[in-house]
């Protein structure tokens, strides 16, 4: 076998993931080998598509990012997109844009990571392409799936009165992202941080019961942060938002990394991005059907706050003040 | 405005596309803002889905290559794809990495091209995402068509007999690639081989209507040159081919700059990727109505040779040899 991606053949390589997907489901009539996957379509079902890519060197840096985890990743954050619609995720295209000097052990590892959660989720890959890169590893997915129309969850309905509801907690990620740069990938205390960080577990199930009860107004997917999500979904429902700093399910390793960098551990985990955890607007009304949908996905939620009106988005700290709600800033530099 | 696209925000990006994008047709439910697009089908058709991309420094070189053409191109080459199973185009997502150097006006450009070819097309965008790169401009278009199930051509299909008929001319591509490279990019005799090469036009009416109309029993689009899609058509169907070189047709020009290099343009031209013509396996019996098709279609097409037994594919050269047919055998490196 060639060491390396750059000893092979497009064709090589492209085999080499073909031969690891499983069997082609029913309603895909031509998959990969063709110039382009043909599929049956879903009845009385909606299409969702979306596309998110993750560059090395600015989504992950392989020293310390495992190639299963790129992979794992690489498709998780754009079921989280899907999960945050209510979808049901049905297929994939992988565009991948290597490096000559990749080694073939991590192009397999790569695919160990994205075909084990392709396959949790049932997502089947049903083309792609294989390119060189002259520079950083690229792996771009778009992701399918469908719903019913009733069932579709939007960011933009959220209306004053509704609270917001965080699953999991806020800013693992973040602080998994610091350990990992500081060299503490394992066993230093932050192993929960860090696999949160490089395995982020798309909220697909939670997503899809919640669409399906018809139990929130609004959702969103935290690809930037809280805040950042906690904004988007709030502009895009022409609202503001109360967060609670005592309502904020933050994770005993998570607060210690912050304090022990020196930062406010709540500002950090509002502004901190990639935890991939679903955002919700709940009416009042419908809170009885949303836990009973979230205890059923197994996966915790908290009440973190509430949409309000006007436009301030705020979070009200422990001593009673309130402060404009941290990140979200981001420069594309 | 700021000069280039690392002095913006990626919200002020992504605004700047959306701002330019026609109204949502009535089938768009969720467009671009939200995590993902949510959108009705069509009744009685099959999706066709296809993924590829351009990468700077492998696909195109900034120093010849204009915005524009980028972005044309990075649509143009998915088209063909779609065009190759015989499926109308109707949506795409935009996956952009940039390198934050990028000016705001080759942004612009790029979208200009991307663009244009869209809505001659009738492609809309559905959504997409814009990422940072610490590298090369990497453009990846995903795009979707429809199709009847009765109207999908592949590349499987061809059997023993079958005339093999070619769109377009063979070689032009690589010949203005060869005169960009050399400065030649405009005024020096080569402008249409230049222009094959920066901006294809994918064959989009004549797959759809040969498609319809069930007038061929294969079909591939050429992406990597001739030789190599006469290889995998035959390859994929279990046949060999033969070309004849008497019934290529090369452009003059092609030849010409072939000629100068010290080239055989016969071998160069079967060789030479990235002309994005169809190449069809027509039935004997289909031949009526293929010429019928491709005349409605306005693209010129050429019988270059047959379908064979076994698996041997040749071009029959002017003297009567028989030599293995030239290129598809592209390293990754």
């Amino acid at each position: 076998l060639p060491a390396t991606v750059g000893g092979s053949s497009e064709a090589f390589l492209i085999d080499r993931i073909r031969s690891r997907i499983p069997p082609p489901p029913p309603w895909l009539v031509v998959g990969i080998g063709d110039d382009a996957a043909v599929m049956e379509r879903e009845r009385n079902r909606l299409d969702v598509v979306t596309t998110d890519v993750v560059v090395e060197g600015v989504h992950f840096d392989r020293r310390y990012f495992p190639a299963r985890a790129i992979g794992f990743k690489a498709l998780a954050v754009n079921l989280s997109d899907l999960a945050a619609m209510g979808a049901t995720p049905r297929s994939m295209t992988l565009s991948l844009v290597l490096p000559p000097a990749l080694g073939l052990a991590d192009f397999d590892g790569l695919l160990d990571g994205l075909l084990s959660l392709a396959a949790a989720h049932r997502v089947s890959i049903v083309g792609g392409n294989i390119a060189r890169s002259p520079g950083p590893l690229v792996v771009d997915v778009t992701a399918s799936g469908t719903v019913r129309r009733r069932h579709v969850l939007t960011r933009n309905a959220a209306r004053p009165g509704d609270e917001l509801w965080l699953s999991g907690t806020a800013g693992a990620a973040a602080a998994g992202l610091g350990a990992c740069s500081a060299g503490l990938a394992s066993g230093a205390g932050f192993d929960d941080c860090v696999e949160r960080f490089l395995r982020p577990e798309p909220r697909v199930r939670l997503g899809m019961l919640v669409g399906r009860t018809r139990s929130a107004r609004a959702c969103i997917d935290l690809s930037d942060g809280l805040g950042d999500g906690i904004r988007q979904m709030a502009s895009a429902s022409s609202t503001g938002a109360v967060i609670e700093e005592s309502d904020l399910p933050l994770s005993e390793a998570t607060s210690t990394w912050f304090a022990r960098q020196g930062l406010d551990p709540v500002v950090s985990a509002i502004a901190g991005g990639e935890d991939y955890e679903l955002l919700f607007a709940v009416a009042p009304r419908q809170l009885r059907a949303f836990l009973a949908a979230t205890r059923q996905s197994g996966v915790p939620v908290a009440r973190i706050g509430v949409v309000t009106k006007g436009s301030a988005c705020v979070v009200r700290r422990a001593d009673g003040r309130e402060q404009p709600l941290p990140g979200g800033f981001a420069h594309f530099r």
